[in-house]
């Protein structure tokens, strides 16, 4: 506790307090990140990502839709950066081929594909993943070879709960970046959550 | 501009100069809202919500995903209360029957489904809308339509840009509820924008 705030605290609160086990190594957080959000909580979390990652002067943040988008934001307001969330399907708007990077859904089946626009994402910008989770890890090395086929480069990753578990840490260690989780998760106990350390 | 704020302002201003008008009444902000996200001009946003439905006091922001989610948090970030994102797919976490309506996708072609699940939206809840647009107001009929299912009370709906054109606002006015704003698009002059007023 004593490298952490009193949001992360918090944090963990809620997850113990509204999470709901699923089984099959799928939580429910739907009380206040995955249908509805809690702006405070989100503010907390956008305070705690800011100060673990404004060292290394990110000049976009990245996430994917639906659920990435309130922790990024929040994280962007923090850091005053922009925040761009990748589609996982193309809309009008989107003219031209956009980088492109495919991995499977944990919580909808099938693949999803995650598109983002040239315009957004160049060689001179320094990016910082964000995301809800960080569990096999395949949703965030989709965008992180969104952030290669840029040429942007990665500063970083953060997730607001890893399920320590799947392994999606070790997944990420080739991309040599400081990955960061505001709760980390060890193991389901029946339907109890137990925390890291 | 005299009952108008400088954010306001600042709004058309990045509407003017960022947004691309593809035709066929579909205006592209890609740039601040609907793929990037800008996260002071968001504030922005959320302050302008609150200052126009504070005195309705809403428990809960209904929004849409995936591009109501920012404009949304940003005014539940201002007015501290919980926001909840209407899905278009039925995640897996989504169990029971939840609320649903039916609009059709401007952008995206073919029908949606929002559904919200009943514990998020209750009989004691006074629910604001907030959406990115206001067009044929398909959509926002479809949340006010989800409200009505779980018995809480309308009490307003934002949009961050009205494209007046399409009609919507009629389309809304046998909601008897307060409906703002923030950009109106009274039509298209070729690709030229022109503001109400």
């Amino acid at each position: 506790m004593s490298n952490d705030s009193t949001y992360m605290h918090w944090l963990r609160e809620r997850i113990l307090n509204e999470g709901v086990y699923l089984g099959n190594g799928i939580l429910k957080v739907d009380a206040f990140m995955n249908h509805q959000v809690d702006p405070l909580l989100m503010q907390g979390i956008g305070y705690e990502f800011a100060r673990r990652f404004r060292g290394q002067h990110p000049t976009k943040i990245l996430t994917a839709e639906t659920s990435g988008i309130a922790p990024a934001l929040a994280a962007g307001m923090m850091l005053q950066v922009p925040v761009v969330f990748a589609r996982k399907t193309k809309p009008l708007t989107l003219k031209d081929e956009p980088y492109q990077a495919s991995a499977p859904s944990h919580t909808k089946g099938g693949v999803v594909t995650l598109m983002v626009a040239h315009e957004f994402l160049s060689p001179n910008d320094r990016a910082l993943i964000i995301d809800d989770f960080l569990a096999s890890a395949l949703t965030i090395r989709a965008l992180a070879e969104i952030v290669r086929q840029s040429g942007a480069t990665l500063v970083g990753i953060g997730a607001v709960i890893e399920k320590a578990f799947e392994g999606g840490r070790g997944a990420l260690r080739d991309l040599n970046t400081q990955v960061e989780s505001l709760a980390v998760i060890e193991r389901f106990d029946g339907d109890k959550i137990v925390f890291a350390e």
